[in-house]
């Protein structure tokens, strides 16, 4: 196997409804079946009008590049100072949802393909159609991502062959099988051709060759089957925006019990955590003992029918409103600390005999 | 310009000790100047001894292997069930560090080269001195990332050319300055040579040719710069443990009130956020007239030097400890839902001829 990676010159600037079949397929008249061409997306934006008319300069023009920014996005993943990472409507999660300022008018903006899969289908058609050729057709744009620096090409739509190469259950030499092994060889192949491609348009397709043996009849699925759901991802949320997540979450805490017993030295290492930034004195006294919560849980009205764990509030003395007040500060500290331990608790007035103010049941 | 990525077959099963540029020089004797080498990091590991011994499978195989990732683990990012992502001392971000268990016998694990880019410059002096060949060698591995569904291979290591290609400062052709042009090039060739290396041992190496003009006389800086620092990165923490810490923060919250006055709408629009989950009948008052503070500031002991703003907290009626103790844990919802809003509070007594039982300086 060898593969070669070719340009395509003399396509030159694309205009709304240019054909890109005839454009590629005449600049290409060398194109055979199995060939892979990679497309930068803003051709293909520009021939299918994704364009908006913006301000040349000024504020208007951030204005209106905002406006645009919010009608392109579904959600807001990150954002620090100006930069904006969002999910588009497609799924993918790219700074900007994808608009590009440059290589086109400055009164104009590039949005991304309505649906790259789409585009990538009936480029695809037409060059069969026009050249007679059986080629896989990559819609490609640059992305930056968490944790390296630099931008990489990759896929945002695909036609002719499968986004995902799959090796599980293949068995290595040495008989270990391969688990991690679904290769997202569009984005490798997309990258490849941005080798050749160049920044300027000068050079907006690239062909690779020999990596498929031959066309294939059916588009396959596309490049949807890249994107991850937010819900199934480690990283749906930037890093700060999820920590204001969860301050948020502690001003909400629900007031109620769990459903199961929370282990002991769980509940312990809460009380540790915040022991130090409540007011000198305070106590905060976990009950393990079953009788004792049973009995509680029978004699006190208000109690939950069975709470799965109790720990005993206790202020220091003297107690004046104020103390008390402050005190249950201290209180919702240690709840939002059992909470950031996934221990839900719900506030209980004191127990009958002790010297608690209050209590939690967990 | 025209790449062609070439194999390097006839490598075989590489072992402890083994001379790379006298395996990979012998198999490929047909290497240039200005051949980009694209070597799977796993033979790099083993020819340096990477390798540690674990039991072939049981309990012991998996307390074994967490200790590894341990040691090779500098930072926790992100886990879900089994899952790790965790930073190397390298600086990478990869599942379980990058050790990997394929491609090895049942009793060893394969840990990343110690210092990827120092054996790129090796191998890379090996060729030279052997075949007398000016290359540039870049070391890869399979990484996944967030968003994005299936893996890539990317640069560990490289010598002999620059990891990015930096377009800044560039115009295109209608006058617009490039800005997003920092391209990973050194990533692209790995995803290029990944394509035909294939996932099982057998095609460790594959050759870019055309990329590269000539060899240059330089390693460069390495990969290393690909690394990017966690305080630059929008998405140096998994969504869940960030929002743990931020819980974890609130449980934390210093009592302290802010430098600058907040904007009342801010603090406005904090209040709304909890006044459904306080008791009915709790009322917080945002005070906004500059006398009111100042006299306060002036009347009551232990106000700070200077408030930047108010909030007067009253609890429902009749009021005895147990409402008190239930006021205070709202007040510090309040707070939490201000720190959300980057708001800082101070906890205060009542300020006298008021109806508030506490205040938070803001």
């Amino acid at each position: 196997m060898r593969l070669e990676i070719l340009p395509v010159p003399g396509i030159g600037h694309v205009t709304e409804g240019d054909d890109l079949a005839a454009l590629i397929g005449g600049a290409a008249p060398w194109l055979r079946d199995g060939d892979v061409l990679v497309v930068t997306s803003k051709i293909i934006s520009k021939a299918e009008g994704r364009l908006v008319d913006v301000p040349a300069d000024g504020p208007d023009r951030q204005a209106a590049r905002d406006e645009v920014l919010a009608s392109e996005t579904v959600r807001v993943v990150a954002s620090r100072g100006p930069t904006r990472i969002v999910q588009t409507r497609h799924g993918f999660v790219m700074a900007a949802a994808g608009i590009d300022a440059s290589n086109v008018d400055k009164t104009r903006l590039v949005l991304l393909p309505e649906d790259p899969d789409a585009s990538a289908r009936a480029l695809r058609a037409g060059l069969r159609a026009r050249n007679g050729v059986n080629v896989a057709v990559i819609i490609s744009d640059t992305m930056g991502r968490p944790w390296r620096n630099g931008l990489t090409d990759v896929a945002l739509g695909v036609a002719g062959m499968d986004a995902i190469r799959d090796h599980r259950g293949e068995v290595d030499p040495y008989g270990n099988e391969l688990v991690l092994t679904q290769m997202a060889v569009v984005d490798e192949l997309a990258g490849a051709g941005e080798l050749i491609k160049g920044k300027c348009d000068q050079m907006p397709v690239a062909v690779v060759r020999g990596y498929l043996t031959a066309g294939r009849d059916d588009d396959g699925d596309g490049a949807r089957v890249l994107v991850r759901d937010a819900s199934m991802d480690l990283f749906s949320l930037g890093t700060a925006e999820a920590r204001a997540a969860g301050l948020a979450e502690a001003a909400h805490l629900p007031d109620r019990p769990g459903e199961v017993r929370p282990d002991p030295a769980v509940v312990a290492a809460a009380i540790a955590s915040v022991i130090d930034v409540v007011a000198p004195g305070t106590v905060f006294t976990q009950v393990v003992d079953d009788d004792v919560r049973a009995g509680l849980v029978n004699t006190v009205p208000g109690w939950p029918d069975r709470a799965t764990g109790l720990v005993l509030c206790s202020p220091p003395t003297p107690v004046g409103p104020v103390q008390l007040v402050r005190f249950g500060t201290d209180v919702q500290r240690l709840r939002t600390a059992l909470a950031a331990h996934h221990v839900p608790t719900q506030l209980l007035p004191p127990p009958p005999a002790t010297t608690a103010a209050a209590s939690l049941a967990l």
